[in-house]
């Protein structure tokens, strides 16, 4: 093959990159021409898979680097350590951490139904702040799932929000009205765990 | 219905609750006493939802939490704001960016062929970093996607990194080289998104 030839291959090559790129560039641009209303979305992230809580956390980080103000409720999580929280504390985001632990630790529905309810009233207060641009309800599907908070009274705060306020929702198992409610909504497959594969769980990756 | 029926009813139901926690515990337990390996773990977060690279940078945020280094490689991603970014950076995260754009803008397969040659040679001496203790390989998967960088160099670098250093790489459409050599797959789904309904990409949410 001389060299002529190979700049020849190239060049086509290049063209229709350009020409694919083009295509794509005109489909964007459609959708986000037809994409012009600003609020608040409610985001729900479910799942089995890594990453749920991450990208909320994420997503607190990235609205604090716009000076956004942000609130995380902690369903579930106890006492223990928290990279995020010792980081997002700091730049202002305010916690409230139910502090129960995990359930088949606590094994008692009373006192864990109780915990929720103290719990679910702060994100109350939150959901009507309109001073907070955002707010994470991390883990709160458990607290459905297991009949401690009833669907409607989540729904009915959600609805009620500032107009503005984005939420977002984590954990497995969410329940079908808070799906429906929601505006956008992903679901984190587990294709594989390296827990299962008997590595164990590591401060500043996974907790 | 009599107060004493009421209250049996309740207690039934605690008791149930209390030991199907107890057996969760029991398989929980198990599985955490095999699982005693410490090691840099390689997560890929792929899928067409929202919710990969803030996953990415919430688990760096995770990392400082907890006094660990860290470093992010934006591919793709051009000069614009972008929320984590500008908090992270102060946080002393190391970030590189290939500052090109979306490849629909450019239309430039030379030039973004050669972008992404420097941007993965910063890459490569991050992996090679034993000082780091996790990396971000943020929409890497691109690159290798559009033949911008062999897969081969992208495995070589991850199989000779620091044996304790933690990787993530975010983005669509994975090359199966890489999912073969993760220990954490999560692949993300998108069941809804709220840009398909209308809604904007909105500072401190979307970017």
């Amino acid at each position: 093959m001389t060299h002529h030839q190979d700049n020849s291959k190239e060049d086509v090559k290049n063209e229709r990159h350009q020409q694919r790129q083009q295509k794509l560039k005109d489909a964007v641009e459609t959708k986000v021409a037809s994409a012009q209303e600003e609020r608040g979305v409610l985001m729900i992230i479910t799942g089995n898979g890594k990453g749920k809580s991450t990208a909320g956390f994420g997503t607190l980080t990235r609205a604090l680097g716009h000076g956004k103000r942000a609130a995380a409720v902690q369903f579930i999580k106890g006492g223990w350590e928290c990279g995020e929280r010792n980081v997002l504390q700091k730049l202002g985001v305010d916690f409230a951490i139910m502090n129960t632990g995990f359930t088949w630790d606590t094994q008692d529905r009373v006192q864990d139904t109780l915990a929720c309810e103290q719990t679910w009233c702060v994100a109350e207060k939150m959901l009507a702040d309109a001073e907070l641009d955002i707010v994470l309800l991390d883990e709160l599907t458990y607290m459905v799932a297991y009949h401690y908070l009833a669907v409607e009274r989540v729904v009915s705060a959600l609805k009620n929000r500032p107009a503005h306020q984005h939420v977002i929702i984590t954990g497995r198992g969410c329940h079908r009205a808070l799906l429906e409610l929601a505006d956008t909504v992903s679901e984190v497959q587990s294709i594989k765990h390296a827990f299962e594969a008997g590595v164990k769980a590591q401060a500043g990756f996974d907790y």
